[in-house]
C-alpha cells in the first residue's frame, strides 16, 4: 500500500526533524563554543540526508497510487499535507537551490559584518543578487502551485493566505494605527504627566527571574515534564513537542522584558506540545504555519501577559521571587509603554504593526520588479515618515539593512507577524464570547478554561485545514482588523 | 576511485555518529523527563541508518576495489581499518542481530528490576538466553575474524588482545593481589591507629564544587573551548571530539569522590579531544579501544590525581574554591583508602583488578559452556572468597547481578578495565623515564611534559594500531604487570 510507504518515510523523516531540532537548540545554549564547524557539518550532512529522502522521485508515485487508494478520512487528509510538502519541496531544481542557498549565505554574512557598519552601498550587490533570485524563486513556485509570485512565497510560511484577501485587512489596520498612534501617544503622555513612570530597576538575582519564568510557564500551561527554560543570545522556540526548548536572556538591572519574552516562547511551545501525538510523523500534524504560530505566542504575550487583569495574579509572584513589591499602578505604563522607534523588534504592539506593512508593501513591489533595491532607502525612509514620523535615510542600518529576512531570502514572511496579532485578538474575542468570564478566570491565574478553548480550536487542528479555515472555524468568521483595532482602543485609548 | 566513495560514506556516518553522540548526552543532561519516549524513537530510527548504511554490501566491493588502489600510506592504514570495521559490522546476520538485540533489552530490563529485588531465579532464564546467544555470536565472530571465540568477542572492544597474551599478565597481578591486599590494609591500619582519619565532611555547595572541578580540568588540559562539564545520574564523558561532553554529580555534603570522577572522565575527554582532526570521518580517526581509552581515564585519575605530588599543587585550589584548608596528611589518607567490598565501581584501585579478574575468568567459561549461568552464584562467591574474603551467596544482586554488563550482551568487556589501569602505570613510568622531574611538575601544576608524552605517543596514533602495538611503540614493551604492581606497592606497600 504506497500510503503506509508514506506513513514509513514520515517516520523517517521525523527521526531526522528531531535530530535537527535538537542539535539546533543545543547549539545555541549548550555547545562548546569551538563545536561549531563539526556540528555545522554534521547538521549540513543531516539536512542532506533529510531533503533527499523527502524529495525522492518515487514518493511522487507514492503519492500518485495512495490517492487511488481506500483512505479513512484522516489519511486522506494526511495525504494532501504530503502532496503539499512535496510540492513545496521539490517545485525548485536542485541546480536552481544550490545557486540560492550560496547566495543568501553570502548576502547574510555581508549583512553581519555590513550592518554593523551602517554600509548600504556595500550590501546593496549582494542583496540584488538575492532578490534576482527570489523573483526566479518566485515564478517558478508561482507556476508549480498554481498561485500569483508572491502568494507563492507566502504559502511556505503561512499555508492559504492570499494578498489579495489580507491587503483589504492590512490596510484597514494601516488607516486606523495612522491615527491612532498619536491618539495612544497623548493618551500616554497626559498620563505620565500626572503620574510620572515609577522605575523598576533594581537588582535582580538570574536565578530569581529564572524561577519566577518557571512558575509563570507552568500556572499558563506550558508543560514542564516536556520542555525547558534555557538562556541563549537570541530567544527561541526551539527543540521537538515531546521536549519543547525555549529560551531567554536576562539582565539583572531588569526584569520585565526577558518575563514578556519568555511568555511570548511559552505560547510557541504550548502550540507545539499539544499538536495531536498520533500525527507527529506526519506533516499533517505540523504547526499549521507561522502567521498561526505567532498567533499562539502572542495570545500568551500580549491577551494573557500584557492584559491588566493578569497583574492582579501576577503582582504576588513576582514579589513572592523578586521580593519587590509594585501596585498595578506601577507596573502597567511599563507593560504598556507605547514609544515609536526605528526597530521592529522592540516595537510596542501599537506600533509594531506599521513596521511590517511598511515591509509587506516593500517586499511586494521588490518580488513584481516595480521596485528595485537600489532604489529601497529612499522607499523606506518615506513610509517610515509617513507611518511613525521617523526617518532612516542616513541609517539604513536601522532602515531596509534591519533584519536578516531579506538578506537570508523569506520573502513573504513579515505578514505573519501582524496576522498573527489580529488573529490572536481574534481568538480572544470568540473565547471571551464563550467564557465572559475569562478575565476573572486570568485574574486568579486560572488558565484552563483559555487553554481549553485554544487546544480544541487551534492545537489539535495541527495542519487539518488552511490557516484562513482554521481561524474561521475556531472564530465563526474570516480574519478581520475589527478585533484587534478594539483591543488596541481599550488597552491604550482614549 | 572506490577509496574516494569509502571517504565520503565516512563523513555521512560521521554526521549520523554525531547526531546520536549528542543526541545520547542531551539525553542524559538536558533532556526534559516526558522526551524520553520519542528520543528512543529518533536514535533508534538514526542508529538503524547509520547501521544499514555503514554495512550495505556495495561496500565490501570498494574496500575490495581500494585495495588494489594506488594508496597513500596514511590511506592504506585507513582502508585496513575500514574493512574491520566492516567485518566486525557484516559478520552476524540481521535475523540473529534483531533475536539478539530484543533478548539483551528484555534481559536488561529485567535485570533492573530484579536486582533491586535480589531475585537471581526470577533473573536466570533471561541470562541464560543472552548467555546462550553470546556463544552463538562468539562463534560467528570466530569464524569470520579468524580468532578464538573469546578473543573475537574482545576484538570489539580492545583490538589486537589475545586471551592468550592478557592471561598471564593477569595472572601475575592475581597472584600479587592476594598477597598484597592484605599487607596494603595492615599498613593502612596501623597508620590509621596512630592518625584517626580527619573526616572531610562540610556543607560544599555545588556551584563551588563546579567551580572546583572546572578549574582542575582546565589546568591538566581539557580543552573548555571544545567540552563542558555537566550534571548527570550517572557519570560519563560523551559528545564529539569537537565537543566532548563530560559529567559528574554532586554531594554537597562531600566533595572528594565527584572530584576523582571529574578527573577520571576527563581523561577519557582529552583522548578523545586530541584524536587527529583530519581523520575524525574514517574510523581510523577513532579512539583505539576500551582499554586504551580507561587508560587514559584511569592516567588522570590514579597516576595524577591521586598523585601525592599532585596534591601539593591541588590543595590551595582546593582551599580557593570550598573555603577549607586541609593539609596533604588529612587529605592523603582519603585519597588512598583501601577498602574490600563487593561492589566493582565502588572499589580502590588496589582491589579493583581483582573484581575484573574474577568476572574475566568467569566469562570465558560462561562462553566456552564451561560454566553455566545456573552455577554462576556458587562460582562467583568461590572466587570472591578466595580473592577478596568475603561471601555474596545470600546477595545475588552484588554478586553476578551486579553490572549491566552480562545482561546487556558485553562480554569481553572486563578485561579492558584492568588492563587500562596496568597501561596507564606502565605509561606513566615510560614517561618518568624521560622526564625524570614529572613529580616535580605535577606538585607545581605544570601538566605540559605529561599532555605532550600522552599526546605523541597515544592520542595522536588513534587507531594506526592495535593496542598492544601502540602500547610497545609508546613504553619500549609489551604490556605487563610489573609496573602497575610497583606503582601499587609504593603507593600501598609497607
Ligand atoms: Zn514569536
Ligand atoms: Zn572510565
Amino acid at each position: 500500500m504506497s500510503f503506509t510507504k508514506l506513513d514509513q518515510l514520515g517516520h523517517k523523516l521525523e527521526a531526522l526533524e528531531h535530530a535537527l531540532a535538537i542539535l539546533g537548540a543545543d547549539e545555541a545554549t549548550h555547545m562548546a563554543v569551538g563545536g561549531g564547524e563539526k556540528r555545522a557539518e554534521a547538521m549540513a550532512a543531516l539536512a542532506g540526508m533529510h531533503h533527499r529522502q523527502a524529495t525522492a522521485p518515487e514518493i511522487a508515485d507514492w503519492i500518485e497510487a495512495a490517492e487511488g487508494e481506500t483512505l479513512s478520512e484522516e489519511q486522506q487528509t494526511a495525504l494532501r499535507e504530503f502532496r503539499r510538502q512535496y510540492t513545496n519541496m521539490t517545485c525548485l531544481p536542485t541546480e536552481f537551490v544550490e545557486r540560492q542557498t550560496t547566495a543568501r549565505m553570502r548576502c547574510e554574512q555581508l549583512w553581519r559584518d555590513l550592518r554593523a557598519k551602517n554600509d548600504w552601498a556595500g550590501f546593496l550587490p549582494a542583496l540584488e543578487g538575492v532578490i534576482a533570485l527570489v523573483r526566479e524563486e518566485a515564478a517558478m513556485r508561482a507556476e508549480a502551485l498554481g498561485l500569483a509570485p508572491y502568494d507563492a512565497l507566502m504559502e511556505q510560511y503561512d499555508p492559504g493566505h492570499r494578498a489579495a484577501d489580507i491587503t483589504p485587512v492590512l490596510s484597514e489596520l494601516k488607516t486606523f494605527l495612522k491615527g491612532f498612534v498619536p491618539e495612544a501617544l497623548a493618551v500616554q503622555e497626559e498620563r505620565l504627566a500626572k503620574t510620572p513612570l515609577r522605575p523598576l530597576s533594581g537588582v535582580y538575582a538570574i536565578e530569581r527571574q529564572r524561577e519566577l519564568g518557571l512558575a509563570m510557564m507552568a500556572a499558563v500551561g506550558f508543560d514542564l515534564t516536556h520542555g525547558s527554560l534555557s538562556v541563549s543570545h537570541h530567544p527561541f522556540c526551539g527543540g521537538v513537542p515531546s521536549d519543547v526548548r525555549i529560551t531567554t536572556r536576562y539582565k539583572t538591572t531588569e526584569f520585565l522584558s526577558s518575563l514578556m519574552g519568555v511568555l511570548h516562547e511559552t505560547g510557541h511551545a504550548m502550540y507545539e506540545q499539544n499538536l495531536p501525538k498520533q500525527w507527529s510523523h506526519w506533516p499533517l500534524g505540523k504547526a499549521r504555519g507561522m502567521a498561526m504560530h505567532e498567533s499562539q505566542s502572542l495570545f500568551v504575550e500580549k491577551q494573557l501577559g500584557r492584559n491588566p487583569a493578569f497583574w492582579d495574579w501576577a503582582l504576588p509572584l513576582v514579589e513572592q521571587h523578586l521580593g519587590e513589591s509594585w501596585s498595578k499602578a506601577d507596573i502597567l505604563p511599563h507593560v504598556h509603554l507605547v514609544k515609536p522607534g526605528l526597530i521592529r523588534v522592540d516595537a510596542d504592539e501599537v506600533t509594531y504593526p506599521l513596521h511590517v506593512i511598511l515591509r509587506f508593501e516593500l517586499e511586494q513591489d521588490l518580488v513584481s520588479g516595480k521596485l528595485n533595491a537600489v532604489d529601497l532607502p529612499e522607499a523606506w525612509d518615506a513610509k517610515m515618515r509617513d507611518y511613525l514620523g521617523l526617518s532612516t535615510i542616513d541609517t539604513p542600518q536601522d532602515g531596509p539593512m534591519q533584519d536578516v529576512h531579506w538578506p537570508g531570502g523569506a520573502f513573504g514572511y513579515f505578514p505573519s507577524y501582524t496576522l498573527g496579532a489580529m488573529m490572536a485578538a481574534q481568538q480572544w474575542a470568540a473565547l471571551e464570547k464563550q467564557h465572559p468570564a475569562v478575565n476573572d478566570d486570568v485574574a486568579k491565574g486560572r488558565f484552563d478554561a483559555v487553554t481549553d478553548w485554544r487546544r480544541q480550536n487551534i492545537w489539535s487542528q495541527a495542519s487539518r485545514f488552511s490557516t484562513p479555515e482554521i481561524m474561521e472555524r475556531a472564530t465563526g468568521e474570516k480574519l478581520n482588523a475589527a478585533y484587534f483595532t478594539s483591543h488596541l482602543k481599550e488597552r491604550y485609548g482614549a
